[in-house]
């Protein structure tokens, strides 16, 4: 089996990648890190993987890459970029932070407020938005998971601009999302009690995840585009959901962007566009790599409504990466992940 | 005291006019009606409310209007034109169902399925936004209390609107509410494990609520206007948030638009315009009158965004119908209403 | 593949079956009936399940038995006596309804109101409580699946009476239940606002699920029992905790009783004894078929606290069932329920 | 009025008391400290609490003592015994932390891991459980005001124990608790995806509030007792349940128990036995100062079950603060007081 560490074990990606990972039948486990929960057992950390035989954690030095095929790096971002160029390169690694995502490293230095640190591997690294960018991931050695807004945003929006059905200029991205995509550290902001019972938009205009969106609909709009992007935050430990309004260009309508969207995916197993006037709703894809979509004809004439829901954990981060790590290595692209949505 | 009544008191909103006219000193209850719960005390009913002397509910059959002077009717929509048509007309009445919200019958007829049964009294009465429109309010017999989305809307697009700074014609509205505002009846779609840790858009493009804000937008602009409005339902018990993106109109600006809001509201004892940067939270106001609202600028030049949020239940039903009550009677327009929001 | 028809497949533990069942490697979904819902695609009924290729709901007067090699009954209690008496004696069955629970058919008509209909084949069902009855289990033709409170009270108590450490006539077993185990019929008590912020005992002393408990624990200690039971409903959707007292018997302490459950259960993959001090949380099980228990010194001189947690739909319920189907039909016991913990 | 200083003002409770002090009618709150957040404005702080007019946070070294009348403690335990013995003996004090709950300085000493600080002190503090100490707290300088699960316990039990009906030596009390009750410090135990969907004991035969339920226990038996005291943590902000297992004695049975505790509290504005059959839930006294509690036959013979319900922020903290603050200045006790619960 392909030998994989996951380097910065202790988040909730990082136990995702785990829940998942032992179920694939082609990999296994061998090394987990978190520098500050070195020495730890997992059942420490993650009481609900006690049961599963993996290894304890390690600091990164202590990791002997002669033992790694494949790496999962999910470390904070910042650091991230120094503990990649220094791998072997003879390892493939899929990487879930935000630091070689965007393509401009100058857009980079503006968003994150550093300039990048490995310029070079940048260049190299491929944005792995998985059903839209699926050679290029097969390819790749640096594979940068995107992130988990731009997932539920792209994944309708970006065919619908290929397809000129929508006005590039003016798209409106209202997100919905769980608690779990703020990470696990200790922040008062995130306690049930500041959580709970009650809704916020956060970061307006102001997100790290609007470039990173910018960047993949430019692409697809040939032009240059901003866009309108508000985060929520809400009560529930995982889910997105992406409400996105959108002017129709050249005639198209409502049912148009539907048609467009269902040939995009029609073989796809992991991206479904739903019966028409069938809401998506996160919980319908909870613990799932599923992302479930849909478009509605607006009370605004000449617009439409795109609804899209993907867990954040799942599509939005581990599940995705383990697609691409399936694509890079060529197992089949649904190993690890037929897992069916838990609902309640 | 005034004598009140609560015609349909064992819902939500019934029980929310109980908890606050319980601390109203001009007030008594001294009758409540629920056709289904006839006969059976309060403390049944709604077990917290056991310990502070109400009557028990009765049939509407057996109420002696000469005992009753001022009348709260929180009934479906659709009986209440018959029941407010019988009542003796000496008695003021607020409405809190959608029977007496839309001014012409017609859109009524359209939107409800059914012709409007009181057409008479639809002429009479008065849009019950308290603060923008407080003299209709202080002569009106019969008010209809609004609903709680066009609540959030309109009280900061109607100003904006007025002062001729956001396009009319492009109003986009995603709101978010809690689960109250779907009422206290058995639908298995309201089940706990139906709702809990997920998301998801309901009624899109037609929701009821949809001609109730653009009449009242409609007015304010001075032209017929329809909007984007998609509602949400979300895993709280209380609150609404409503995301609303607008186009600046005449050169206006972001800060424009909040300064229209903060003059608007600057002596207002319920509403408030939040500190610049600052988003409102539902959880902000749970259980106050509280409406709390801010704009920002957007990543989209030309475009703003408004965030408002109130406790559905109280500025979004029962606290605004006291309100209304308080104006109609001459009251203090705060008492009863000086409820600190609970948090967390 | 076996063919499996699962009837009444529209509730919450019908799902689970599905969710489940999908992933065993030896069996097929062949039928599901649903009396209310028959004609509906499952796409509609439950939409987290719309991508897996299941069949549409039929009535049960529709299923042609001779296409059935087993069948899962999740019909509400009280009709099933009827439905199962009528199936084909060939076909394997395992009832998750509380029908068959009982071996003593008087105590089942004192509790559920009715003289039971089917006493010949009361004699026949065995008691599935998977660890602790395998080779009854492995001999049945017809499986009563234990309820989810018994499972998590009897799972740590059986072993602990038959190795007489602790005293049979002063059991109290404080359990605290999600709501999905309420079911999915659409009830007032079970709404969102109900439920969410809190919690209540219900049922105190006269639920259900005592007798079926003392059933068992009689049988263990050898003596007739009464067991003090108290459940309680909590805002979440999945999960049981027991929280059970006992009067330590004999001189054993509480490492002693530790040491007995982690020896009955040394080899079950599905039950585990934590490590000494660290307490089961429900929330480190859902979605698995995992028990979780642990043992503690109480404070009180000669008494111990049990502590155990599972999730009420999967090893209190449908996960269960499919592990004594697996052991019925000579499948890998863990076959189909190799799922990991999802978390958070 | 009054001026009222609240130390510590930055947590739960100290948002709490400033919640229920605003609507006090013999009442000003003229000083807020919080150490870590001085100069800040309550806005940022609470900003829930924006629109009060609240005086912004100081250190304590800039408090002004010679305003001040009456001073709430909610400090962290450990620095309370010395910022209370440094106060002018003029001012009276209601203390939220547990400093001067033990009267056994050693018994403090034991469980809390160092020597009292102020032992003089302690001698003269008198432990605050309104109801059943209102004459010691009408006389009272400092009071130690109850931890939130000892009021929930020992509401019931104390007036069994006075009357002989319940045997002292075996008494269990499971409690389980909002997650609020863990203050708003950040810790990861606390965290929304830590909390959500779960529930587990902790402090299991550990808890340092077993010694102080212990100490009012014991008094009220006149024998020295222990108990068992398993708290629970769940997902809910606010709210305790304690479900109590007790022996009869001489004879007593359920409906006596009922019977001692209806006479006991039939006067008390705040405590109510609930009708026979009914049982408590924590949603019903949600943001009030209510304490509900009912007593049923268990199915163990001569035994009896109790539950007792309260918001451990307001009767099992801030509430009970303002009671006592009433009860030692005179004011009617229920001034402040008088908030109906907030439900759903």
């Amino acid at each position: 089996p392909v030998r994989v560490a996951i380097l910065g074990a202790s988040g909730y990606t990082g136990a995702e990648l785990m829940r998942l990972l032992l179920r694939h039948p082609g990999v296994q486990i061998t090394t987990l890190t978190g520098e500050r929960q070195a020495g730890r057992p997992v059942a420490e950390v993650f009481p609900h993987l006690a049961s599963f035989g993996l290894p304890d954690l390690v600091k990164m030095e202590q990791v002997d890459w002669a033992n790694v095929d494949f790496v999962f790096c999910a470390l904070p971002h910042g650091t991230t970029q120094d503990v990649i160029a220094a791998l072997p390169k003879t390892i493939k690694v899929c990487d879930l932070s935000a630091d070689f995502r965007l393509a401009n490293v100058e857009t980079y230095a503006k968003w994150y407020g550093h300039a990048h640190k490995a310029p070079d591997l940048q260049r190299e690294a491929v944005y792995g938005l998985s059903e839209l960018n699926r050679t290029g991931v097969q390819n790749a050695r640096l594979v940068a998971n995107p992130g988990c807004y731009p997932t539920s945003a792209q994944l309708p929006l970006i065919p619908l601009l290929l397809a000129g059905q929508v006005e590039a200029q003016e798209i409106i991205i209202d997100a919905k999302s769980g608690v779990s995509g703020a990470g696990r550290d200790a922040k008062q902001a995130n306690l049930f009690g500041e959580v709970a019972e009650g809704i916020h938009p956060y970061g307006i205009a102001s997100h790290r995840h609007a470039p990173e969106i910018e960047q993949g609909l430019s692409l697809a709009a040939g032009e240059p585009l901003l866009v309108a992007f508000t985060p929520h935050l809400m009560p529930m430990s995982r889910g997105i959901l992406a409400t996105t309004y959108v002017r129709l260009k050249g005639g198209a309508t409502a049912a148009d962007l539907r048609a467009t969207l269902a040939e995009t995916y029609a073989k796809e197993p992991f991206v479904k566009v739903l019966p028409e006037g069938i809401a998506p709703q996160t919980r319908h894809v909870r613990g799932s790599n599923l992302c479930l979509m849909n478009v509605f004809a607006d009370r605004l004439p000449g617009r439409a409504i795109i609804v899209s829901a993907i867990d954040n954990l799942v599509k939005g981060a581990s599940g995705q990466a383990i697609q691409n790590m399936n694509i890079m290595l060529g197992f089949d692209e649904t190993a690890g992940l037929e897992v069916v949505p838990v609902y309640p």
